[in-house]
């Protein structure tokens, strides 16, 4: 196989540059190991006259990526532009349409739309790859796929969005407050234009689903994945935790039930010595437990230039080896629609409260619990902050349904300065 | 493609047996993942009649593994009778010579015979995939031939032999030495029949080999790993080590310096805090360094019957679902003869002696070491044990050169009671 591997490259920003920069500078070794040369036809990109630190010579430009798309000198359509709709869909679906694969970072389009596009390019004979989309430079798409496809996969868990954990790891480094972590993110350029998409767990929640598709054989379903965000960890959550021998982390989780499938991305508990519990900063990590494998951890940079384009072009070496794996595993027709069970798995919880400085209120608080079957294993009442009473508790292993149930009685009571926040403690 | 892919597999050990389970208990899920069934066709071991825990039953037995590989009922020839040369080796070529893929876990044939292995089958149009010989479970054949792909590989590093890091994990949480741990992980079966294969590194260097073969584009050489053990390091060093922020692995490097390929299996010190310093018992762990990725770090079992078989049958589905990669990544006719480079990069050294109670003993040492240019950051002598001084250094980053002729000239002393022991401090 000599024939050239002809990219058409959508999207010029940092990771559609980073790719760029691979294909012109290591042009030798693609080829040496891909049996053929990987070559660039075209790219689009929103604005044509941009320094962007590497030359377009040689490359046709197309303003609209639908046509990109369409090129006849173009065998894989390189999808880096974002969003979930729009221009991205719509050149991806162009590229189908016209025999060409695919090779996208675009968790948000493939969170909503990886089924009919997965469908889509079967019907067609083509293939919709992703790495880059989800954990950055982590080849874990691949893993789960590939590398543990004969296990019945038990559950994936994952810290995938870097920008959160930045902010928790520094929060606890630095003694600062989220707000002024959150700022500091922004400073620096980690968090997305709309920042709930990192805080609020969207972006880590498009990933997750597209893992749990792949894990457990079912339809992407990111709408059935439960999002709490990491706007209410204060630094004294923090202290507590790690009082406890734990950290908290913006946690994935998906695994299936007797209920179905469960696919959580929160901020939870774990144990400050697992591998989980041990990272900082911007690093991704993912875990993946199998019937066979037991356990496998995968970490590494979530983001950034070099390791999202090394991500993006493994899933071109692997077109230019030969590779028609379908997009998540297996053919999208035979996908199932999984049930949604919510949060099934009972774990313990990490309680906290403001009780307003009247007595009984512990008790009032404490009853709730216990009528809804939630049992105490610790319970901390601290020092009094105006005529507030900050209360720590936390659970035996629970149901979630039961807990929330104690919730919305504890909500009820007159004692309450503020919401309660409820942390899930994880077994990693 | 509904048509089966076919296995034959030789050996029914634990590994064996796995495989034999999987295919039986998961048809179902592979198939759907494979696109087409797998099936077992024949199998041969050296025993036939032993309870093996699973069903034998509908496959062809072979006394003899050559006549198993050259069975036309068979695909693809799955090794896992162990060994470098005799049958396996020679099963092996009589699958390639009939035209049969083949999955191995045979990491000792690869290191010895794998570019002859390689050429054959390239030449018949065969593959030869190994994932299996290469740290257990963990999918790190994969994640360096194709997810890292289009990177620059800078450095690979990695635990993986289960059983050093079961020992030296096991001598600093028991406080007992060397040789109890040496016996108890002989008692629970840790060991191989000659155990210098694990404790003396060879087992661990074989792995190395193969994966600086594919990380570099070299041809692989195990003659060029630079081999170390763990049998001299005492309770003593891994208390020093703990003191100075430490922990000792014996841990694989393998790098492209200027002098030709670096490759060395020996114990080290790495900083207690790094992913490879938290690594315990007898999980593996390997680093991968890109000039794209960065750093891509995994971790996983390194053995066992699931995780084993696991990686056995990802080789299969990978086969089963149409890949045809080169056995290193590359075609193995282009692959190079890489110098070898001994121990080329500098890095700081620990270094163990007892000195004989004399006047000017530690004089005379650290003589030795500034005439031969290496600098001394550190340097201890602890309360005399009988009539020798144990002495502690730690050196400034220096070439291995110069600290083998400051060491050749320390041993030319009269001043010592027993070899030095040095330990290189690895950044990691």
């Amino acid at each position: 196989m000599s024939t050239p591997l002809r990219l058409g490259i959508a999207g010029l920003g940092t990771v559609g540059t980073g790719v760029v920069r691979i294909v012109r500078q290591k042009a030798e070794l693609l080829s040496r190991r891909a049996g053929r040369p990987v070559t660039i036809s075209a790219v689009s990109a929103r604005t044509r006259d941009r320094d962007r630190g590497v030359s377009l010579s040689g490359y046709a430009w197309e303003d609209d990526p639908v046509a990109l798309a369409r090129r006849d000198d173009v065998d894989v359509f390189v999808e880096l532009m974002g969003g979930s709709d729009g221009p991205a869909k719509a050149a991806t679906e162009a590229a189908i349409a016209t025999g060409k694969d695919v090779v996208t970072a675009n968790k948000a389009m493939l969170a909503h739309h990886g089924q009919a596009l997965a469908l889509a390019a079967e019907e067609a004979g083509r293939v919709i790859r992703f790495e880059a989309a989800v954990a950055g430079g982590i080849p874990v798409v691949k893993t789960l796929t590939e590398g543990l496809a004969a296990n019945e996969i038990t559950r994936v868990m994952g810290v995938m969005n870097g920008t959160c954990n930045y902010i928790l790891t520094r929060m606890e480094a630095t003694g600062q407050g989220y707000n002024a972590l959150f700022e500091e993110a922004d400073k620096l350029g980690y968090l997305e234009a709309d920042p709930n998409l990192d805080v609020g767990g969207v972006d880590a929640g498009h990933k997750l689903a597209l893992l749990a598709a792949i894990a457990f054989g079912c339809q992407v379903d990111f709408e059935g994945v439960t999002l709490e965000g990491i706007q209410d960890i204060t630094l004294d959550d923090i202290h507590r935790a790690a009082d406890m021998g734990y950290r908290i982390k913006l946690l994935g989780v998906a695994q299936m039930t007797g209920r179905g499938l469960e696919q959580r991305m929160s901020p939870c508990l774990v144990p400050a010595a697992s591998p989980l519990g041990q990272l900082e900063g911007g690093t991704n990590m993912v875990v993946l437990e199998g019937d066979q494998v037991e356990q496998i951890v995968l970490r590494g940079p979530g983001a950034g230039m070099g390791p999202t384009a090394s991500a993006v072009m493994a899933d071109v070496m692997d077109i230019a080896r030969g590779s028609r794996i379908s997009t998540f595993g297996q053919p999208a027709a035979r996908l199932d629609t999984c049930a949604r069970a919510g949060t099934a798995t009972p774990a313990p919880y990490y309680l906290r409260m403001a009780l307003r400085d009247k007595p009984g209120a512990l008790a009032k608080v404490a009853t709730c619990l216990g009528e809804a079957g939630v049992s105490i294993d610790r319970m901390r009442q601290y020092r009094h902050e105006d005529t507030t009473a900050p209360v720590l508790i936390v659970t035996h292993k629970t149901n979630r349904d039961a807990l929330d149930t104690a919730l919305a009685g504890i909500r009820r009571l007159d004692v309450l300065a503020a919401d309660p926040v409820a942390l899930r403690i994880e077994a990693v």
